[in-house]
């Protein structure tokens, strides 16, 4: 009762209040309202500077992230511009690759290096990755000092590697301290990162030697030295370690930090769950996009942008199908004679296709997790020739069924169907397996470029057995 | 140098020879020795069983789940049956969840429930889900008392509900503690959970208020309320928020934990961003492989049920086929006297699936992440309609020379091509957005569906509008 007393003689009011408005607009933000989006659009049209201002004024920096993704190219722009100096430079980092990239190119020189000045260095370097290499170092260099160096020393090591993702500020003590010195260190230090969960140990060479949750030090003897209660089953990531590697073992192993060392084996940085979170995300959608032949991000970009990331894909689909129109021409006089063929032919390439696609996506999905690897390859393999061949059997019956009562007229029409359908579903799941493997073994991304081979073999193989056949034992 | 010698009195040898043990163990396991899996798989055959025992008694819980999981299916009930109670309850939470499902199915009641008693709470109720009610209930009638509430309280929640994935051990504390309270309270309870980075607060009513890291608390001084240095800046997940939705929230905030409460506003939970980790993953990957017509763990099923898993969307492809098919029996006729237009038919068909699922892909992901909204919509429909329009252009151009070299007998035919991709590509775009939107609207989900809807619109389309205008015009 006491206790409760003493809450009660609080200021609670005014924290309630920044509370409830807080959780309101994080909700509100989650579904961005369309009334509102549309009437800050209308402002911006009609270049009504004021009241976009006054609409804006309230959003927190997540808020006006997503209102800047919901609006159009041109929109977005010119709100950035309206707002100027007076946006909340936290709400760069929150925004999505592609628009950040935009807003950033709108804005002049000085004002990057202003907003850049008020931004962690992993947040900076993520803005700087997208320019080029001029505009890059002419900006580095009218960096804070402190910053300047870490961007740097960032940017030496290769996009997407644990170089570019790790921290430099994290807590690091000699493993030899004691729970004392360590707690006296925590607090007599004032330079510590504004938060963190874990500390960091080293051996007397800065070799990683293992890591400490707060909550064990909080609870621990004061005399007991830190090697004695560490965690030391740590692995060691190096700092050129592609990023999604790194994705991968954290979320193998369940880490929730690891330590990233230097070719001297030296920690130079540290990588949190939260740091491989949009790492996992990202690597993930990809290979949707890849598997599909498109990009993330198209939802932001101009039509022209999209465009240009589609049209790739849609030449290399046309040379496969126009391959695959070469074979049905070597068949042309067969068709003009039994033109049902020509009704058949695509049932049988579409069955292929869709088989192989099946089987292309699991594939895919195993490589990137290591799901399949050296042990069980050719388990998959075979286990994929006997899904084949239990849907070929399944659908050439099918097929032949549909294709007998469909067509009574033609007498081996359905056997030959049959036929050819058995056949095509088993060079299509093997196809689906022995493509991307393939690919993969020569260090081809298979989500890239899988698809447009397996096209061309589905599509040319179903048509020419199914024509094939039907020449030889129908002419 | 004092320091240094203190740390050389230190019995590191022991510690050392145990920590590189586990780095190899680590580095071994991301990629499993194909030929140790080969002796192992050889050993299981031989029913050599001492020889199985002594070769995975080295392995930690993660190289052993690694193992069970590259075996075969009959190979690994084997080895799980050989190893029986030796294995490390540990192992189990590590596996896959269809290899998991494999396993215990194959153990008997009471060593599932031994296995269970040595589990945490929620690695428990992973388990007892793949199980039909009455399996459930009777095993948990046999966990020791406190599990056996905690279970039976997270399958009170629906599944993939906020509530199955949080966890019920964390420390709460009253807000208006002071600092010195909170430290003696975490130095004197004996039954705090093994680790913990946060401290949850709540006010008089057990209504959550704000959150404490625990490097704050750690640096906080002793008289100061938890309630003046508390996070404040919470959005409570209710307990039947769905998991996609709160993973969706982690990544969105950048949030590191989060507060659950019950109807009444109680905090009841707290879900922490290693628990959505794996659903991130898994809701991409369920994307990736619902576009494809599978399912997730393709790789550690069985060859019949991969077949069950994959025939029903052959199946829905198998009608749309046919469909198309039809649309081709109607010009008949007319192939039969042009044999040509079954060549280049399939080319039009295959361009506009290939368009069609271009944009399926961008939009069922931007329906997930939230990116497209009612907000942007519309314009995001125009965008791709000018997209499949300036593809349709272009590639009415391509075709349209390509045909003329090809066929230059026929007069008109590369206008005719020309014409239907430029209608079957805009076709294509606009059905890869409308289709998964509508779906979306009555609450279906766009990834399962869309695929086959989109593949009969564009088929039929695309084979529809070339033998239709080539009947018209060269007949």
């Amino acid at each position: 009762m006491s206790k409760r007393f003493k809450r009660d003689l609080l200021p609670k009011s005014k924290l309630l209040k920044k509370k409830k408005k807080y959780i309101q607009n994080a909700h509100q933000q989650l579904g961005l309202g369309s009334k509102f989006v549309a009437s800050v659009s209308e402002a911006l049209h009609e270049d009504d500077v004021i009241h976009v201002r006054k609409m804006v004024e309230g959003l927190s920096e997540y808020g006006l992230a997503k209102l800047i993704e919901t609006l159009s190219h041109s929109e977005r722009t010119k709100l950035v511009q309206i707002l100027g100096d007076k946006i909340n430079p936290d709400v760069f980092p929150e925004l999505n690759d592609v628009v950040q990239e935009q807003v950033i190119e709108s804005l002049q020189e000085k004002q990057i290096v202003k907003i850049a000045n008020e931004l962690d260095s992993d947040e900076v370097v993520e803005i700087l990755e997208h320019m080029d290499e001029e505009e890059q170092e002419s900006i580095i260099k009218k960096l804070d000092p402190e910053l300047q160096y870490q961007v740097q020393s960032s940017l030496s090591y290769p996009e997407d590697s644990a170089g570019r993702i790790m921290s430099r500020e994290f807590v690091g003590m000699p493993d030899w301290w004691t729970v004392k010195e360590a707690k006296e260190f925590l607090l007599k230090n004032q330079e510590l990162p504004e938060e963190f969960y874990d500390i960091f140990l080293t051996d007397e060479k800065f070799r990683p030697s293992g890591h400490i949750a707060l909550d064990k030090l909080l609870r621990a003897k004061p005399t007991e030295y830190l090697f004695d209660i560490m965690d030391g089953e740590i692995v060691p990531i190096d700092v050129l370690t592609d990023q999604e590697e790194v994705a991968h073992m954290f979320r193998e192993y369940g880490w929730r930090s690891a330590m990233v060392v230097d070719n001297k084996d030296h920690l130079i940085g540290v990588i949190t769950i939260d740091d491989v979170v949009e790492v996992i995300h990202e690597e993930v959608s990809e290979d949707i996009m890849h598997l599909s032949g498109t990009e993330e991000g198209d939802v932001y970009r101009s039509v022209f942008s999209v465009f240009k990331s589609r049209v790739m894909w849609l030449i290399t689909n046309l040379v496969a199908t126009i391959l695959a129109a070469s074979v049905v021409k070597g068949f042309q006089e067969v068709i003009a004679q039994i033109s049902v063929l020509a009704v058949l032919m695509p049932i049988v390439a579409s069955m292929g296709g869709t088989t192989g696609n099946q089987t292309l996506a699991v594939v895919v999905r195993a490589l990137a997790t290591k799901e399949l690897n050296s042990a069980n390859t050719l388990r998959m393999i075979i286990k994929e020739f006997l899904v084949g061949l239990s849907n070929g059997l399944l659908f050439a019956l099918l097929i032949g069924v549909i294709t007998h009562i469909w067509f009574p007229d033609y007498q081996f029409m359905s056997l030959i169907i049959a036929i050819a359908m058995l056949i095509t579903l088993v060079i299509a799941s093997l196809s689906g397996i022995l493509v991307p493997l393939t690919l993969n073994r020569f260090k081809v991304d298979p989500a890239v470029s899988s698809g447009v081979f397996l096209i061309a073999i589905t599509d040319c193989g179903g048509f020419f057995v199914f024509l094939g056949l039907a020449k030889m034992f129908l002419l």
